[in-house]
């Protein structure tokens, strides 16, 4: 029994995220049936962790076991045959056994998309959050940087986040900026249930003025979800990649 | 009777097209609609120029007329609010009576994009052809060197393009790439059907090795279609900006 590892690219717009659900087109059920039609066995695939509804991927990793001996080139060219246009396979590669891609992960990176002009963007549509009110992005940057290093996260979780502790450690929080498109790019360890949508609707309130920066930090201060801000919409944001030792 | 010159963006991958066709979504049908919805009374739009089914764009420029008094700004915004999100007005502005978005254009701008990575892009799939080969860019930037200037582009255009003639001057013609996107950039003062495809396919010949970049220049000298490329298909394609004096 061989266990491989994937490195897998989504649009997850007409998805119901990652997790496999009983009659809702998900990427592990996607993923799973056309692994299965080309192993010709059942399949069970485990990610480094679930994303969100609508929530997009360019680096998800994931494993899955078989015993078959396979050329993972080949097996590559299969499932892209056998996946939609907007799921693909980059990467398939033989690892050690004992590989975790959940718990071996070291950190994983997000970006979230805000296109921010008075107009929709039509190119754009699929993987941006549209802010058309003028946001002051040094501000926005200056708030961020006040969530690097370790703290506990619990104002910028889901309510019904199920994860023991909420202390996380922040390696990168920052912005850049072209063309109308606002990018947020954060590398954490690891993170919690909605803590970037969270963490992104925060900052837009200050980029909009209707708090200062300096806010950002009290509200992760307080551990009250009360006071951050709403959780941004799923289609701007984008798993990057995962990171492992 | 006044006249407004409108700034158009749109993803056409679900569209036949922006040629008004009975029984079918173009985009012509779906922008005279929302704009007779907003207007109150039937709207015909002239445009620079068609694009084909399935391609995009980024910088279309459109007119149209109307006895009403409008606002730019409240007209775009109800526009955006009645249009589905693969299709968006930037910009709405009054133009003077005579203007002819068509005629009056002195150059136009396109973008082809090649995803020139061995797996498909689930990230770019809409707006990208797939071509799995290494490509020699390179040789396709000295070969895309020889179309500037003015010639006759007989070998690049469609056999059922009705042109008189077929003599363009085109201003550039090159490439450029990161991170797997390759990207054709053009501009000239007009195009012949299905010319910047027929170019790109041909040129993509040239990158994987099947002709020489010398061929190019031979090719277009010819006048002769039948020694060209296939044409590229429509997705790739991107109209970027129109010019005007």
């Amino acid at each position: 029994m061989a266990q491989y590892r994937m490195l897998l690219e989504y649009d997850g717009t007409e998805y119901h995220g990652w997790q496999l659900q009983p009659d809702r087109r998900t990427l592990q059920g996607v993923l799973e049936t056309a692994l299965a039609t080309a192993l010709r066995h059942p399949v069970r695939i485990a990610a480094s962790g679930r994303t969100d509804a609508g929530v997009h991927a360019l680096g998800q990793v994931a494993t899955f076991r078989t015993e078959h001996v396979i050329d993972a080139r080949e097996l590559r060219k299969s499932v892209n045959a056998l996946t939609p246009p907007d799921l693909a396979v980059h990467e398939v590669a033989l690892v050690a056994d004992e590989f975790d891609a959940r718990r071996h992960a070291t950190a994983r990176v997000y970006e979230y998309r805000i296109w921010n002009q008075a107009w929709r963007s039509a190119f754009w549509h699929r993987f941006t959050w549209h802010v058309p009110r003028a946001l002051d992005v040094r501000a926005m940057r200056f708030a961020a940087a006040a969530l690097a290093g370790e703290h506990d996260f619990s104002a910028f979780r889901a309510s019904d986040c199920d994860s023991d502790s909420a202390i996380r450690r922040v390696i990168h929080s920052g912005f850049t900026e072209a063309e109308g498109l606002c990018v947020y790019r954060v590398e954490a360890n690891a993170f919690l249930k909605h803590m970037v949508r969270a963490i992104v609707g925060t900052l837009v309130e200050v980029g909009a003025g209707q708090r200062s920066p300096e806010d950002v930090a009290e509200v992760l201060a307080s551990c009250d979800r009360g006071r951050a801000g709403q959780t941004a919409p799923p289609q701007g944001l984008v798993l990057m990649a995962v990171r492992y030792a």
